[in-house]
């Protein structure tokens, strides 16, 4: 068994194009030897978002902290801490967020994906 | 994509023998279309525990609230909000909240799991 604080790990920036104040955490991941899905965390700062894409694998989503505007091909949601997402594949998406605090989620994806 | 308020979700009681005081909410799950892996969140109250077993699946685990002593093969271990687990497969373990606030933990399975 593992057990690590989450601040603990490494927050690394996200330098996808199109994302702005977003770093990344790998919570659980294939170093830790999970076999079938990566707990990441993002930490988007006030104003900051993730890019705007679409992919063939989806996302599990917990809002730790804050608030988000989360985008989608049903327009922009609100969503704040406590709330959970499941954001299908090929589902164009994008979370931001619009302050003033920092908006801290985890986001699960399966294996092989990216 | 979905988006739920995680205490919207209901809560039922664990009914597995060796498990007290425990509630699970299945946050997102097969019923939301969610293909490869799904993400639960348990409730422990102070004085409470998880069944101690083993089984072949992992778990991927995020505290979100309170403080656990986590038992595994190495003995008890303690963890808090904020905290971060992957519990290998086929490894014993059990999740007890020594109190005083309520523990809750995600929980998350691959399917097939149970």
């Amino acid at each position: 068994m593992k057990i690590k604080r989450a601040d603990d790990v490494e927050a690394k920036p996200v330098a996808e194009e199109g994302a702005e104040g977003v770093t990344i955490r790998l919570l659980v991941h294939e170093a830790d030897g999970a076999p079938h899905f990566y707990m990441r965390q993002f930490d988007i700062a006030p104003g900051g978002h993730t890019a705007r894409h679409a992919h063939d694998w989806e996302h599990e989503v917990y809002i730790l902290a804050g608030r988000a505007a989360v985008w989608s091909g049903e327009g922009d949601r609100h969503a704040a801490a406590g709330d959970c997402l499941f954001v299908p594949g090929n589902e164009e998406h994008q979370f931001r967020n619009p302050g003033p605090d920092e908006l801290k989620i985890l986001c699960l994806v399966p294996k092989g994906s990216g």
